[in-house]
């Protein structure tokens, strides 16, 4: 084994930097897993960082002679498992290919390459006038070559659309090295078969992603938005269909459970008074944004909303939308206060938006019934929720616990015509449940296009599929 | 060969009604082809009518044990060919499974079958109070399982976006006959790799699409619109750049060239005084609409338009959208000017929009060398556009002339930065031109997926690759 990966490193090396190929413990193990729990990681041989396509090519083209499986990586924020190492795989992070190569204001357009962070495309959108809609929470860290392999949402979708509706021209590179361009610089392109799109969400297991041209927006102007407090889950659904129903298009729409509500509450919030309501956070950035707030707030009364505070500028909208930015903190001193080694693992599942206020009820059943502490928030205009589940990994039974209410969540997701994963991916954690969304033909097809690309299996092996 | 053939109707009336499946010399020629010109056409050997998924099924399995090429079809609107027949084939037209399965207004979706009009869509979401925006020109009469197959656009897409970003779920028949669902009624899913796309303008040669699920959208309000006429194509081309600079999300932009002006001029148009201008059409249905016309009708002046005559009601922003919707009739009476045989031929093709007045410039010169007559229309905001071609089809000196005008306008595209379709699809007449614009790489691979779900090739052979 251990000549194995010194003639590997040296092959790499005909084409990479020495220092940019490591083989040290603390690097290996610095990026042997994403930000997913509950998977299986092995232990890599070799982290490559290439900082060029021919890099890129040159470490696949070196794998694929050697036979050795690569694992494509970013910035590991991903939440399903998909960049973690495989036993003896070589990890290939693309952060130091993270150049910015192009902003086309006149297109509406940037090309950049896969290791630069959502945020600053953003940011270099935001200086040409323009804005990159896509917004996963993890925006500061996470890299467009992660959110094209996962097919990333956010907080916008619900009027701006995901990552995959961006996405204009890709170029990859493929198992054995080679380069493939797909996509057009035009706005709308059909000419031939759409390969480009199988790309987008196939997580690392096709193709490398080299070099994407994204489409940009005219910039929005600052939001407004409400924060209204339900005394129950089905009057708050009752609020989300009302406000659609009445053909608002807001820009955003999130939710937070009671028990995220309460969690929230416990670090001190100055508008959420009731610690065990449901809250829905609505947010417009259109031109009649005053009005809509105000006719979205009382479409909220109406529902059964027992407070409605409407932020009527900016900074008070900022304030409103900050409880549900306070999530995760809250969720970490939650699970300080359940023992030093508690963990918080989010979950990703989308329902009919009619479905939403059930499965919201369901889940708090199955938090009931395992006793495990979920605390559920989610893009309630999309109908995609993530329920948080907090516990100790270090003891083994709730450990069991936090699965079997991950299951139980999967389950009933299905049931209510969803699927297992809105906007995170399947990685290595929903593989299993992957067979029991999709049709077994559909299935036998995904895979078909993987031994097409990738006929060794080398490209994230175990991922997916 | 006559033998072959009544032992495939006899196979086909197993499944079939026998008045759904038609021989007759004039159902034949009928269905022979769809509105393309230029593009081989066969005599097909049958014509049948499915009136069910369970059908479509018995027809595949038919033609695949029997090895004879399908050719599905909808309303032969199609402009590229895709739904000519080839020789001794089976055409599939589809127009029998016209049925609105569904239509949810809380989730906002429409479930149809392939042989429902666009028409008949957007008049059942209407009805729901919601909208379904692609809007081909021929939308009175193409049919939705037409516009996945052809990856449709229209006026709308500048706002609004094209077929493919409406499409949520799908069921098609695949070539053995055997059923395929992809997609999921969420409005947000990247549960595994994005087949559906491949199906979405792959023009018949991958499956049949028996049904489809469509996202609708709330019902905008009635545009208001401006109609500015140009001394020159560079000065319309710069008043696009302007408005699309200063951040406006126009929901039409449509662009005459001077040819086309005088056509229209020449049936009569109270607005349009100047015959030889270039005209744009912008409309915005915006809750801003009245100060977002004022405001690009400024940006038009200082572009240097010569007049700009303002919709200030929906009446008379109808009146000006009807100068671009008066090019189809006006280029019939062209066509009786230059011959009883002549015929107009739309073209598509689309650039970068900073490519825009260039492209249009190089059409220009083009007629002018070939010596044919070339009108220019197209969806400026998107870059596409369809230069249309009146010839007498009856001279072959005409003919090669308007064959010539057309390769010179596809190489003009691909020169600058385009692609050789942007909405009606690639058929029979584009194959040679899709191995100049797509990467040699990507070609195989679109071949490798069609050798994926048809491996003996007999859905509509010969078509897109």
């Amino acid at each position: 084994m251990l000549t194995d990966i010194d003639s590997l490193v040296d092959r790499l090396a005909e084409g990479l930097d020495p220092s940019d190929i490591r083989t040290d413990a603390d690097t290996r193990s610095e990026h042997a897993r994403d930000s997913a729990p509950f998977c299986e990681v092995g232990d890599p041989a070799i982290v490559v960082f290439p900082r060029s396509t021919a890099q890129v090519q040159h470490v696949m083209r070196t794998a694929s002679r050697m036979n050795v499986p690569v694992v494509p990586q970013g910035a590991q924020t991903g939440l399903a498992g998909a960049g973690a190492a495989s036993e003896g795989c070589v990890v290939m992070n693309l952060r130091e290919m993270n150049r910015i190569l192009a902003v086309d204001p006149a297109n509406r357009t940037a090309a950049v390459e896969p290791g630069v962070t959502t945020r600053e495309l953003k940011e270099a959108a935001s200086a040409a006038g323009l804005a990159y809609p896509p917004d996963p929470v993890s925006f500061n860290d996470c890299t467009i070559g992660g959110n094209i392999a996962t097919g990333a949402g956010g907080v916008c979708c619900v009027k701006y659309g995901v990552t995959a509706d961006y996405v204009r021209k890709m170029t990859v590179v493929l198992a054995d090295g080679s380069l493939m361009s797909m996509g057009a610089d035009t706005v709308k392109n059909v000419a031939g078969i759409n390969l480009m799109q199988l790309f987008i969400g196939s997580e690392g297991t096709l193709g490398i992603v080299v070099e994407a041209t994204v489409a940009l927006r005219p910039l929005p102007t600052d939001a407004l938005g409400l924060l209204a407090q339900f005394p129950s889950t089905s009057s708050a659904g009752a609020a989300v269909a009302a406000i659609v129903a009445a053909g608002h298009t807001p820009s955003a729409m999130e939710l937070m459970d009671a028990t995220a509500t309460g969690a929230v509450s416990e670090l001190g919030h100055p508008d959420l008074v009731d610690a065990s309501a449901t809250c829905l956070i609505v947010e417009s950035d259109a031109p009649t944004k005053e009005e809509d707030v105000r006719a979205m707030a009382a479409l909220c009364e109406e529902s059964g909303a027992s407070r409605v505070t409407v932020g009527s500028d900016s900074d008070t909208a900022e304030r409103l939308l900050n409880a549900r930015r306070m999530v995760p903190l809250a969720l970490r001193e939650k699970a300080m206060s359940i023992s030093p080694t508690a963990v918080s693992f989010i979950e990703d599942v989308a329902v009919p938006r009619t479905n939403l206020a059930q499965l919201i009820d369901e889940i708090e059943a199955v938090s009931e019934r395992r006793g495990v502490w979920i605390a559920t928030i989610g893009h309630a205009g999309d109908g995609n929720l993530h329920p948080i589940v907090v516990f100790d990994a270090e003891d083994p039974g709730q450990n069991r616990a936090a699965q079997a209410a991950y299951d139980d969540i999967m389950s009933a997701g299905l049931r209510l015509g969803g699927t297992i994963t809105g906007e995170h991916g399947v990685g290595t954690l929903k593989k299993e449940w992957l067979a029991d969304q999709v049709d077994p033909l559909e299935l036998a097809f995904m895979k078909g296009v993987k031994r097409m690309f990738d006929p060794q299996g080398i490209l994230n092996p175990g991922k997916v599929l």
